[in-house]
């Protein structure tokens, strides 16, 4: 298994990682399966969509800011609730099919590690699976 | 791998794949494994849940539609947002089992493609993937 | 393929299933490779979120309760649609990455059941992928 290391600069951040993943499965020599991505920790995801125009990711992060708010009505007393709550509705991992040694993404499709807890250093957990 | 096409005739609309999954899976002749479907778009999404009474689909389409409105304070400029925001909140994959060459869903399980920027011709993607 | 049963005594409730996801890692003596989840139901669902504090999961719990309403302008007559609409968004299945023939989990990760029409007797199901 191959490790991305992810340094994040603010409370929240989606940060494109797809070069990262690209260069693992280049490097892993397998030609045809999946590549499956997991992110081990609780305030922070994974999603795919699009890389061209980055105010698309603005939008997903304004709403996200504001459909689950900073502040609410939580238990938990160390204040992020609303990072673990983000992060569950993402979810903790993704798979993307391999053809021909290189990640087969869609045209407008780039890969992001969302960050709802940060700054901090982070790890993406990469594993290829053979077809 | 294989490829699904699917034409949407809406804007928003959740079209039952679960048929044409389970011919390429019977004609695969894997027997055990993972049916693995992606879908290669940034404003459309896969999931899975009852396919009994049609009204379940209506009821999960509106509560998304009033969730994520339409118009918002939205950047980016092609006006599809809230496309993207769907897209991102249910993800672009699934895995399902397969036990004897057939798909286990569960009794009340379809798999549907879901459209958040149609009308378009649409691609899914299937890899199986032997035990 | 695996089984788990889980016996809900709730409507709502969230479940860890780590030891029992574990167990059946262990007895398949595979050393690496991917942990496949699946809930073969339309109102369950599994997520991975902090095990340590019980309050994250209420907080998640409480959340998801007042983001979809258990009464609205709803179309199915079973009165269910607010589990169905919630596990649409947690979705049906989880992958963990298995190695030195263990669930490579994060430091703060659990593995959740989420029962959103209990009470119940349910079902996950496990497959083991080898690398």
């Amino acid at each position: 298994m191959e490790k991305i290391f992810v340094e994040t600069t603010s409370h929240t951040e989606f940060l494109e990682i797809t070069s990262e993943v690209e260069k693992i499965v280049k490097n892993s020599k397998v030609k045809d399966g999946i590549c499956f991505l997991y992110v081990p920790h609780t305030t922070a995801s994974l999603f795919i969509n699009e890389n061209a125009d980055p105010s698309v990711r603005k939008d997903i992060e304004n709403y996200l800011l504001k459909l689950i708010p900073e502040k609410g009505n939580y238990q938990h007393l160390e204040g992020n609730s609303a990072s673990h709550i983000r992060s569950t509705l993402l979810g903790s991992s993704l798979s993307i099919p391999l053809e021909n040694g290189s990640l087969l993404l869609g045209t407008w499709q780039g890969i992001y590690f969302a960050e709802f807890d940060g700054p901090r250093r982070r790890e993406v957990w990469v594993k290829i699976i053979k077809d």
